[in-house]
């Protein structure tokens, strides 16, 4: 089986590395010629000079898998990759598009009888060495087509990837995926911001954490990750407070919204996010100006 | 009618003053004397030089309001002046106590024949001029003797005053209105940050907060603070994000805990005035962590 | 001045009696005929049959203010009504629409020389007696030329109505308004859910919260309307607890995650409404199957 | 190694049996006498008819290991059984209490020459296999003391079980514990009621559970379980939507109020599992009236 990966950052270069590791070809771009090079020399991957250096070293049907950031930069590949493609031909998009747009792209494909298949792909930096948990939609059709790469992804042949739905129907899966990620790593931050806030017993969070991880109801994956992290420094001072956020926390607040679902926990997840980056802290300036208003609380002035 | 008023801070200095106004005898003491000797001088309030002074100066049945800090400071007062008071005589406590201690209190005095009502106060500096708005725990006969000192205060006498139920149900109920202040308060200042945000439309806050005065459902108290305090700057450049909070709104959500009542709003308000001193940001922080852990996503670094 | 109301419900059909009282000239279409036949009968409004009639009734320029249900019906109102217009004919929405549909007609319309504005308005049903408060965004001459019909709609000539920026602000400052109603009803509705459910105090409602109308700060005309509603009856043992939504609220938090702002408590607010009317449970159902699956608790069962 | 085990429900009733495997000799008491039958019977647990009996067969120094009900229960066995008990003696707390309650037990008995450790077990029904999570606290020599009970109960010996800090400190930790889990278990369900909620995709629960075990960030003991229960029957039909809540959930609430932190997905999740036996729903009243009072807008009754 041979396919082309378009994009090889932390991500798909992880990816193409699985791949070729368990024998397959892989055609890879990335626009960086750097990457290319990397992984060319290191993984024997077949080094592709441009997308369509790419889709020409593939055989028929030819299968595209897009490893790209969500928004313009996929659809703009996807804009550019189709004329090269003809009926019959695959393309995968494994990055975190939202499903809508998953949805859209796959019925604009289907009319040029090209398939389309959104893989939601978890496991993070992992994934190489324990296979990513791959959340697939797509026709029947097209995801049997795929399954020969999908197993070699997953962390076994059977377990980890599976057709959840119709196209979109992985990307949507992905996405609430996400979304209980922000809240179980919200959970874990602010118990052990309470923890930590416990001058009185003078707590071990390493320890505690790794405690945690035998026997108790939270041990967990992220639980791991964050028990190893703290081993070698809780203070954390290095590590500044704020904290990005990516499509799919937004888009899971935006989805509960449309279906008129509470979720205050996904939902909080996310806005403590935005709180870690407001530097401006508008709204706590205004609070500040009413409780003076009203009550002649002294106001504390910026410096 | 004579009293005495113990405290003479923001709120029991023009409690006092309005009281005086109206013809009432009061008796002040603060442990600042300053203050003492300007409201004496200017309000012809009689001075007391200390507790026992201003009781000894009280025909009896001695009334004694005190407007203190709420905790110790109440705790101890009323602890240190019980002793020079006798059966028949009144303490009211018109600080921001907590109910669960009116309560204690109100039944310690009992035992000793001291009468004890809370009247939880609102209005702030506005108070003064507009009255103070009363919510009062007590006897009947208690809050029967203490009428017309509270048809004084209160905007008129016969509104803005009311005995809500036994001794604890005045500070009771300030609390759970305070809880609500904080809920409208956090619910203008989310609007208006967004309003802000808005930089497209270049929204003038100031305009607008005046706009909606007039005609609209959130016309309110605090929205003509706002509106006013808009007027002159509404970049809010030297405010700090700083937003402290007082008991009461703490203690409206431990009440939500106890009584096993969602109340989502009352408590994000809160919690945004943590957030808003929160420089450690030790959660924060460990969100940071688990995402280079488990995504290889890049730190921010303090600077 | 002369202008053409089409829609007559609650809100329209109170706008264009106001305007009649005011001596305007008022063509009223309503898909009920009946409204329309009242209106005309009581009102002195010119009736129309249908909306061609409406404009065919109007001086040039022409002037139709549309009050209609966001979404579809002014959506599609406006595709129909536009080609019986000219080049310097103004359409306005008085409706709740999305900003961004708003501002997507405005530029539409203007291609077409048609000049739009969104009159986002708040008031209620007391709008006829009290004014409607109209937030409103267009063109300085747009605004200008509709001028006259604002000061005759608002609480007075001069208070009650604004430009508050271009096409789409309107709707916008609109939006953000009933956001931080949500945010005040709630806040309202937590507190005297906590005041009734302290039962040692058996506290009346209807009582405290007529109190807090006088020197509070939380005095407000939702606390106004609240406190005479619970004057009849504050068991609400006829009323379901269950709680719309309309648009705004949700796009609010929509708004605020496109941002990145956190607002807690204007989507509690709405979260909250999402919960008073979710029978399913599906997630509490969940809860309880996982409190069983690793606790052995108890799990209670449907009847 | 001989000790008495208080309590044997759910917990206390698998504990004893993990120790008795293991070699150790228990002796048993409940206030139910057929479940000290039963563990007698099947599992050679020396049976006590009643606590002073339990204790006159223990060996000097005693080690009474309590797993009650937290509260009154708790503390009235522990006034109870200190007057049976001498210096040197070992009382263990087990059960869910309040980290207050055992900082004042602790230095209660303390003064008695009674040694006290509160053990924060985790680990559900499937302790008696798995082994229990145990965050101990207590002084040095008596966690050194209990040290092979704690390993037999533990995972491993090595692994599950930590002294974490001095008395109190154990049952601090649990409580942390607790609320990162209803946060955990909170985050699942919103995800998962999305997952349900999205029709058109008719996504299957049981597949996507199961598949996230595999590689997916979320991966987690409590995911195992929920895939495992949605296996047989996702509809969740004779579940009823109600969620009891226990006191952990709550202090650590009251804990973040206290320490002045935010914690609103900790927080969410407890107010979420009130919101789900709030049959009254007197709050949604209250907005279905106000939304009448100033919109007009219908009011829903009960049927």
């Amino acid at each position: 089986m041979k396919l082309a990966m378009i994009g090889l950052g932390k991500m798909g270069g992880s990816m193409a590395r699985r791949l070729l590791r368990a024998g397959m070809e892989v055609v890879g771009y990335d626009h960086d010629p750097k990457v290319v090079a990397q992984l060319s020399a290191k993984d024997e991957m077949s080094a592709a000079a441009s997308v369509a250096d790419a889709v020409a070293q593939l055989p028929i049907p030819r299968i595209v898998w897009l490893m790209l950031p969500s928004g313009e930069p996929t659809e703009q590949q996807i804009q550019a990759l189709t004329p090269m493609l003809s009926a019959g031909d695959i393309i995968v998009d494994g990055g975190n598009s939202n499903y809508h747009d998953s949805q859209r792209r796959g019925a604009w494909l289907a009319e040029q009888g090209i398939g389309f298949m959104d893989a939601g792909t978890s496991g993070g930096v992992w994934g190489l060495e324990n296979g990513y948990c791959l959340m697939v939609g797509g026709s029947v059709g097209v995801v049997k087509t795929m399954q020969p790469v999908l197993q070699v992804l997953a962390p076994s042949p059977e377990h980890g990837w599976a057709r959840v739905g119709p196209v979109g129907a992985g990307h949507f899966a992905k996405m609430i995926h996400n979304g209980i990620e922000y809240g179980m790593m919200q959970s874990l931050a602010e118990g052990l911001e309470l923890l930590r806030g416990k001058q009185e017993f003078d707590l071990d969070l390493a320890q505690i954490t790794e405690l945690w991880r035998h026997g108790s109801v939270v041990r967990s994956w992220l639980l791991d990750l964050t028990a190893k992290a703290l081993q070698a420094n809780q203070d954390l001072e290095t590590i500044a407070p704020y904290v990005p956020d990516s499509g799919e926390g937004r888009w899971t607040v935006i989805e509960s919204v449309d279906q008129g679902v509470a979720t205050p926990v996904l939902t909080s997840a996310l806005q403590m996010r935005f709180a870690s980056r407001n530097e401006r802290g508008y709204g706590f300036r205004l609070l500040s100006l009413m409780r003076n208003a009203f009550g002649g609380h002294a106001v504390k002035r910026t410096e």
